[in-house]
C-alpha cells in the first residue's frame, strides 16, 4: 500500500474552513444535509468527524497553483469548487444507483429522502460556480468556464455509464470515453484550475489538464480491475462485485472485444438473465483474464499514467509541486497496482 | 384577458436558435430529453412544435439589455441561461412533486425515468453557466455570478416550500420569503442580466432586479389566488386545487395569521388528515376570504407591482424598453387580477 502523500495531509487544514464558509451560504436544510454528507455531523445533527473523502481533487487544485509558481492559497477557490462539484455528483449518483451506504454511513437520500438529495446536490453545483466567481481574482471567469465544461463532461460520462446497462455490446473506445467523462473530466479540471486561477500560460494549464485526465482514466482502469479481482478485505466490497451486476467495466469491455472462445463465452454469460453463483463468477473472472482484460487494463493504466507524467515533465512547472503532483497521481491510481 | 405583449412574440425568433445551439453541446440522451421537454420533439422523437413555455424570462433578459441602451442581442446569452436554469428547476420539481403532466404532455421523469430527469436537469444547470461564460463579453463573469446567486435563492425557495408541507404553522413573512426565492429570484435575475451583460451602471441593474423581484412575488400572489378561486376553464386545474392539497399558499397563510373565528376554524381544517369533499373545500375557501386572505393577496400583488414599476420609472432607462418591461410584467402577473 502506498503511503498517503503529504499533499493530502496538508489539504484539510486549508480546505475545511473554506468549504464550511461556502456552505454557510446555503439554506439551513441543504446545509444540514451537506454537513452530514461531508461527515461533519451525524444523523442526529451532533458534531462528528467522519472526515468525508480523501479530498484528492482539492489537493490537486492547490498543487496546481503551486505548479504554476503561485502560493497554494491561490488555488483555494478552485479547490472548494471542485470538491463541491464532486459531492454534487455523489449525492445524485447515490440516489440514481439506489446506494444506501457510502463510506459505511447512510447516504443522504436514504436518510433525508430523494428530494433532499436532489436539492442539496443542485445547491452544491450552483454554489461551486458562485464560490469561484466571487473569489475576486480576474482569472475567476476562466476557472468557472473550465469547471462548467468539466461538469458537462462529468454528466455525459454518467449518462453514458447508465446507457451501458441496457446494451449488449460496448466498444473499448466507448468505455474509455465514459471513464474520461465520469472520472477524468473533474480530475482534469482539478489539476488545471489552480494554474488557471494563478494566470498560468496555456501550455502549463494544458499539461496539468492532460495529467488529470490520464490519472482519471488510469484510476478507473485499476478500480475496474479491483472490481473483478480485488481483495474484499481491501476494497470493502464482495469479491467479483462488478461481475455480479454484469457491469461492462473496462477489462470486461476489452475482453468482450477480442477474438477467441473466451470472448464468445463471456458475451453469452453477460447476456444471461439469472443471478450468478460463485462458481459462475469465478469462471467469468477467468474468462476476462484469459481474453487479456486484466493484463490490458493494468498495462493501459501504467501507460496512461506515464503519458500524464511525461506531460508534467515537459511543462515549465515548479519542480517540487511537479513531484508532489506525480506522488498524488500515483497514490490515486496505485491501489495495489 | 390581457393581450400577449409584443416582446413575447419577438423573443422566440432570437431565443430558439440560440437555445438549440446551446443544447447541441449536450450528450445525445440529455439533448433528446431536453428537446422533448422544450416541445421540439414528441415522445417518439419526431419533430414537434409544442412551443414549451412562454419564455417570459428570456423576454425580460432581452428587454433588460435594451433598457440599458444596448441592442437586445447583447442580452441573448443571459436569455438562454435563465431559460436553461428555469427548465432545470422544472425538470427536478416535476420529479420531486411526482407530477406526470406539464402543459398537457408527459413530464420528462414520467417518460424517461427519474435518473433521466435528474441528469438532464443537472446538464441544463451546468450548461447555463457555460453559455454565459463563453459568450465572449467582458461582463460575462458578473452575469454568471448574478445567475449563480439567483439559482441558490431558487433552490432555497423550493426547499422552504417543501418544508411548509410538514409544518402546522407558517408566517406570512416566511411565505413571502419562499415566493421571493422560488419565483422572484430568477425573474429578478432575468430582468437584470441583460443590463449586466451590457455593462450598465449598478443603479440601473438594481432597479431592474427589484422590478423582477416584485413581479415574481406579485405573480405568486395572484397564482395563489387562482389556486383557490380560479376558474378551472382558465387555470386548467380543478377548482379549489390548492386547498385540496391543504397547501399553505400566500392567501391561506395570511388568513391563518389573523385574529378571529375564521382563522381558528381554518387552522383546524388545515390540520385535519382526511380527504376533503366539495362542501368542505367551499367552506375553506370562504374562511380564507372571510379572514381577508383574498383581498390582501390582490392588494399586495398590486402594491408590489407598483413598487417595481416605480423603481423602473426612477431609473435612467430607455423609455421604450421601460414601457415594454412594464407591459410584460403586467402580463406575467395580470391573470384576471
Amino acid at each position: 500500500m502506498t503511503a498517503t502523500p503529504s499533499s493530502l495531509h496538508r489539504v484539510r487544514d486549508t480546505l475545511t474552513p473554506a468549504l464550511r464558509a461556502a456552505l454557510d451560504r446555503l439554506d439551513e436544510e441543504s446545509r444540514r444535509q451537506a454537513a452530514y454528507h461531508f461527515g461533519w455531523i451525524d444523523a442526529a445533527g451532533a458534531p462528528a468527524c467522519d472526515g468525508g473523502g480523501k479530498a484528492v481533487r482539492p489537493a490537486l487544485a492547490l498543487l496546481s497553483a503551486q505548479a504554476a509558481g503561485a502560493r497554494p492559497e491561490r488555488g483555494l477557490p478552485g479547490a472548494v469548487a471542485v470538491e463541491l462539484v464532486h459531492n454534487f455528483s455523489l449525492l445524485h449518483d447515490d440516489l440514481m444507483d439506489g446506494d444506501e451506504q457510502r463510506r459505511h454511513r447512510r447516504t443522504v437520500w436514504s436518510l433525508y429522502g430523494a428530494s433532499g438529495a436532489i436539492l442539496t446536490g443542485d445547491a452544491l453545483l450552483a454554489l461551486a460556480q458562485e464560490v469561484l466567481l466571487e473569489c475576486g481574482q480576474p482569472t475567476a471567469a476562466a476557472a468557472a468556464r473550465l469547471l462548467s465544461r468539466a461538469t458537462r463532461e462529468l454528466i455525459r460520462g454518467q449518462v453514458q455509464d447508465m446507457s451501458f446497462e441496457n446494451r449488449a455490446h460496448v466498444t473499448v473506445a466507448e468505455c474509455v470515453e465514459m471513464a474520461a467523462g465520469k472520472t477524468g473530466a473533474l480530475l482534469s479540471a482539478s489539476a488545471a484550475i489552480g494554474a488557471v486561477l494563478a494566470g498560468a500560460p496555456v501550455t502549463v494549464v494544458d499539461a496539468l489538464a492532460l495529467y488529470g485526465d490520464q490519472v482519471g482514466i488510469a484510476f478507473q482502469l485499476i478500480d475496474d480491475v479491483l472490481g473483478v479481482w480485488g481483495d474484499p478485505a481491501r476494497t470493502g466490497k464482495p469479491v467479483h462485485n462488478d461481475l455480479r451486476t454484469r457491469k461492462k467495466s473496462l477489462p470486461v469491455a476489452y475482453a468482450l472485444n477480442q477474438q477467441g472462445t473466451s470472448s464468445v463465452e463471456l458475451a453469452a454469460w453477460l447476456s444471461a438473465p439469472d443471478e450468478p453463483d460463485e462458481t459462475e463468477l469465478r469462471r467469468a473472472a477467468d474468462l476476462v483474464e484469459e481474453a487479456g482484460g486484466r493484463t490490458w487494463a493494468v498495462a493501459e493504466a501504467t501507460r496512461r499514467l506515464e503519458l500524464g507524467e511525461a506531460a508534467l515533465r515537459d511543462a515549465a512547472l515548479d519542480p517540487a509541486a511537479r513531484e508532489e503532483l506525480i506522488a498524488l497521481g500515483g497514490f490515486i491510481v496505485g491501489r495495489d497496482m
